[in-house]
């Protein structure tokens, strides 16, 4: 059998840094099925090219011929430019990827200005909140303008990511229990944990249901009696993140809190270029580096390969490749804690290739 | 002449940060008019005791009577509670306070885990997205429920707050040339800055809306060829902001971003108890600490009341009395570089008076 994979490097570095986790992929031999690739096309560039962000055809293979995929990172005009919309948001909403999960957490490398003991997952709603784009616009008799946008909230949604959100929690506080079992050094302590992030002192009924929807996963059941729920408005939540990092462990959050609170939590692990998501739906699963196309070091060979190669291993982990997952992982800590191999947003000289050899090395 | 003003305690620790404020203002003689205070109703508790969030009484108050007013803090309930809604949204609403403006800046006080180089002012949008509150929920055919709010973002709101922006970064940059001429110390070299926040790839029509109304109004004069304008997407401000704040003079931001981004900043200078900031109109100024109601340490007179002093400080500056303000800010500042009185959001033991009173001495 083979595992087939859709690769969509979109745009900027994503065109260096998904090759970057395709060769980690193919170095893991027989332990998963032999990997086959499939370099599909989205984004600006291909917009500019050829007049559509997400081909139709692009979809159709994603769906009828892949097991699972890994997008790069796309570039956005700066203007609104008619026909153009993010191929990404659109990849979400065709594959009902509803669960956007982003786990966070510090590796001591050497030579950062700061360490903050960090190991937390953001699960965010990948499928509605503002990012269902219904916007409007028009124009008043003065020629002053009005712009409309419409924010959802469902039940049935808020209730999926909820659940998602209960079950990460339960998998990690099993992992680390087994972990100190096992003699291993975790730090966590209490109980695992999940924090509601909204605004419903504003949004009382948009975020009031996100609320409620979420509680009620836990309310219902006595399945997660182990795992407390708390909560945090969101500019709170920002504001005790990097405060406090070590209180969070798994955080459940609408779409655009989720955005936002993640490229946070990446700063605080040392930079975007670590941070690996995966896109999960119930049938299919896309990974994903946090990281935007960064048009700045575009084609230098310079940008982190780690957040790409993470993605991959939380991919292959979700597809329940679980020990060839754990193997990438602990490369990509090895050369983080040694330290000589870093790219420029670490503080070091090395190239996109440079890394991924190291890498390889040590799988 | 007197200078009236309104005071709105609200809830929680508002109550005991307010009256700080009231000592200082008293405190500084004649360099002011005589101020007189005028107690005002609003908030969780007087919703609960009379009805009302914010008494038709209060606005009248503040409107035919008071020169400016300082606003505490308000809790929410955590559940919707039909009639109740947040006083501040709606002050800001009623008086077209339209902009917040939120100065955050670093001072080194002694033992604290990291001090980051930070003097940036955020421009918030006070009036207008998703804090226009219409919001609507409906019960499917299956009991699963829809909820929908509206987002709100006019050409007008955009310009005004935008060229808010520009006059304060205009302002600063002549400030720190007065400054650097006068032999001090000014580690800003460069041009004054204004950056604008927004998530326009993927709200193209309303944060596009909103970014096109802030760059007419440099694009428009030649009033600000010497403020530069760069742009920021809401989440990578968020990463940014903690990895290099010290690139950031002025940021201009919707409602919600800003509400988001002036928490996150009030982290890298130590606390929200430090930031103040002024909810700004054409016909009305009303102080207001950036901090919340923190019910968990309501009545125990440990909370920090700079930044309530800070905000009466940002108020008289607006009001056009600088000297008596810059008093304000320099005996706040002596106060923390040397550490001696600090509340416990700053690791130490000091009482909200005790604060207060180191304050008013060095004044
Ligand atoms: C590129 C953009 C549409 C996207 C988002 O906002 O979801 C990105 O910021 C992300 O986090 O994946
Ligand atoms: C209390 C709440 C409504 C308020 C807001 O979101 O504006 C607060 O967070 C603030 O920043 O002043």
């Amino acid at each position: 059998t083979a595992l087939k994979l859709g690769m969509i490097p979109a745009d900027g570095i994503g065109k260096e840094v998904l090759p970057a986790a395709q060769r980690v992929l193919e170095a893991l031999g027989s332990s998963i099925p032999k990997p086959t690739f499939i370099p599909l096309k989205a984004g600006w560039e291909e917009f500019q090219a050829n007049g559509k962000a997400l081909p139709d055809e692009t979809v159709k293979i994603l769906k009828e011929e892949c097991d699972a995929a890994m997008f790069g990172s796309v570039s956005s005009p700066s203007h609104k430019v008619a026909g153009y919309s993010s191929p990404i948001v659109a990849l979400r909403k065709h594959l009902d990827l509803y669960a956007n999960v982003r786990p966070v957490s510090s590796v001591p490398i050497p030579n950062q200005k700061s360490y903050h003991q960090c190991d937390m997952v953001i699960v965010r709603e990948n499928t509605e909140c503002l990012y269902i784009k219904k916007e409007e616009i028009k124009t008043n008799d003065d020629g002053s303008k009005i712009a409309l946008a419409t924010r959802q909230i469902t039940s049935r949604a808020s209730s999926r990511i909820g659940k998602m959100a209960f079950e990460i929690a339960l998998r990690r506080g099993q992992e680390r229990q087994q972990a100190k079992e096992s003699g291993k050094d975790v730090w966590w302590n209490g109980e695992p944990k999940v924090t509601i992030v909204h605004k419903s002192n504003v949004l009382s009924v948009t975020d009031g249901l996100f609320r409620e929807s979420v509680r009620a996963i836990k309310e219902g059941t006595d399945r997660y009696d182990g795992v407390k729920m708390e909560e945090q408005l969101v500019d709170s939540m920002v504001y005790r993140m990097f405060r406090e990092p070590e209180i969070f462990d798994v955080a459940v959050a609408p779409n655009l809190y989720g955005d936002i609170i993640s490229d946070g939590a990446a700063a605080l692990v040392g930079s975007l270029g670590l941070v690996p998501s995966i896109n999960a739906g119930d049938d299919f699963v896309m990974g994903e580096p946090v990281h935007g196309s960064a048009p700045d070091i575009e084609g230098q060979n310079i940008a982190n390969p780690i957040a790409s190669i993470r993605s991959a291993a939380l991919l292959l982990s979700s597809l329940g490749y679980v020990e060839p997952a754990s193997r990438i992982n602990a490369a990509v800590d090895a050369v983080l804690t040694e330290g000589q191999y870093l790219t420029p947003d670490l503080g070091g000289k090395s190239s996109t290739t440079d890394v991924t050899e190291a890498i390889l090395k040590r799988l």
